[in-house]
């Protein structure tokens, strides 16, 4: 018998989630049972998407039950075994987050369609990576930038909360790739960084009274691709420079998670009419058909120092609510963990 | 040397077109030089995309010129010609609207990639044929459904202003594919047309307080495919009643061309990244390698019976105007029109 310490979601939020919408609790975890293995994680995400499974709604995801512990991306390490398939030792990517340490049986799981326990070879890289650009993040830039956006020769390319997980990948595949990169990202700090993977031309949006205008000025030919994860005026600043035949890959909206009354919706949407533009929204889930191809380029371009990656770390579950909220303040430079282990 | 009367745009308008913002004025045209022809115009066209044209900004169609006659889609018969390849006699389609009479070289016009001079076989159908059903309104329902949309077997399709000259034709086409159409337009006419060509949910804008909820009612599975004409709260209702991996072609937005405030964006746009919309907006005239598929399938459906149309018409040059002006008020069913021969 071990304890672990997980978080549950107390309250649905309403507005920007604060530390009463959670609880931390210690449950005891039997040894695992026929099939079952034990893992202890050692790192957990917490990603911007996790606030719409805080509403009660019908989404691509289903919402987290109130008094449960939520669930997400977490690497652990095997500790017990009754599968053959896994050794103790063995670290494996769950979506069993939020918790420090569970049973789950591998092949019920499969067979639930309720997503697998992978294991990982890391390749001598910190095991963490696995979460962050080796992982569903680095995915998720890949994904949009190149399948959803439609990456082509010359594009220009614009992307909001370009600091953060996904955009800062973003930012460098398509830096990687030859094209002109324009990030936005709040404060000096994210602007340094930017600048220092090479991003073209940085806007500081806490510091422009006007995004749109500073787009226009940063491009003033236009841009071709929108990677966006913000919403609200960010998405005008990007259709109002968009050319002709822009692709815009709608991968979040953070400005809006928290909004509790209606949110303004694009002003200039009727732009996307004369300007044949095309917005399109993804899930990474939905294409992991590419995950090879990815797994391949990604590995590739870090081995050759093409890809970097910063990680903003609070450590122990107890500081799980934080490292979330803080998501809502921008206080994170690039990936966001919770160090368990 | 005959004359023409033609209308020349006399001021930008300010909101909705006033009779004030156009003038009539008569010219004389001389006999058609070398290489030349002559057209008297027999009929033009009125369409909502030509609002845009009357602002002086930068956008897919150059502005129309103070003080000079507008552009537009016309079907005319050559009068006198210089030019071996046309006849006295021969029906042909221009952009050449808003006027009576007109010379051009079509050779020149080709060069200047200006758009052509073609000439057209009726096959004893009203030439007028050629700007609705068989010209530039049929075959953008056919692009925007069937390439922008990308229709396919099973899609619940939405369309608004379901009862103008594209929002019919597009009904028709997703019937005659089988497919569940809900239209939405304004008034028991236009409810009783669409009901007529088969339609089979109508959404009475003008007699519901929440489009958002009459259509969610109407299609309580959801939609997969929209067609756009209108914007507004009706872009609001589709997003809303999105199924995941939905279309929405954007062909128009007709509530905000007049819009002289800020306009109003679809404040749900945040949906498009959980359900994986894709919006995309398209201008007909860069999909004409689509124009022979379109003249061969469209002539069987009408041949066949399965389409039908609907004409407005308003009879000589000085009532273009008020044509035009009547679109804004949804007063033409089906295609509007000008007679002028």
């Amino acid at each position: 018998m071990t304890t672990s310490r997980e978080i549950r979601l107390k309250n649905r939020p309403v507005g920007v989630p604060t530390h009463a919408d959670f609880d931390l609790a210690t449950v005891d975890v039997a040894a695992p049972g026929p099939g079952e293995v034990q893992v202890k994680n050692l790192w957990m995400s917490v990603d911007p998407y996790m606030r719409g499974r805080m509403y009660d709604r019908k989404s691509y995801s289903p919402p987290f039950e109130l008094g449960k512990a939520m669930q997400g991306g977490a690497i652990g390490q095997v500790t017990a075994s009754n599968d053959p398939d896994y050794a103790v030792g063995d670290i494996v990517n769950s979506m069993f987050g939020w918790r420090e340490v569970f049973n789950c049986s591998p092949k019920a799981l499969v067979a639930a369609g309720m997503g697998a326990l992978t294991k990982i070879d890391t390749h001598g890289l910190p095991p963490q990576t696995f979460l962050g650009v080796l992982g569903m993040t680095g995915m998720t830039a890949y994904v949009g930038l190149l399948r959803i956006a439609a990456l082509k020769d010359g594009d220009v390319v614009f992307v909001s909360a370009a600091a953060g997980a996904v955009g800062s990948i973003v930012c460098q595949i398509a830096k990687l790739k030859g094209h002109t990169v324009i990030g936005s990202a709040g404060g000096p700090e994210k602007v340094a960084f930017l600048k220092s993977i090479g991003v073209d031309h940085v806007i500081d949006y806490k510091a422009t009274p006007d995004v749109v205008a500073e787009l226009a000025k940063a491009a003033p030919k236009g841009i071709d691709v929108y990677f966006e994860n913000v919403g609200g005026v960010h998405l005008e600043a990007a259709i109002n420079s968009a050319r002709p035949f822009a692709r815009m890959a709608l991968c979040g909206m953070i400005s809006q998670y928290n909004e509790t009354g209606t949110p303004t919706g694009p002003s200039n949407i009727i732009q996307a009419v004369g300007k044949s533009l095309r917005l399109e929204g993804f899930i990474v889930s939905n294409h992991y058909d590419l995950y090879p191809a990815f797994a391949k380029d990604m590995a590739e371009w870090i081995k050759a120092g093409k890809i970097t990656w910063k990680e903003t770390v609070e450590d122990g579950i107890e500081r799980a609510p934080d490292a979330f909220i803080k998501l809502f303040a921008g206080e994170n430079m690039g990936k966001m963990l919770v160090k368990l282990g």
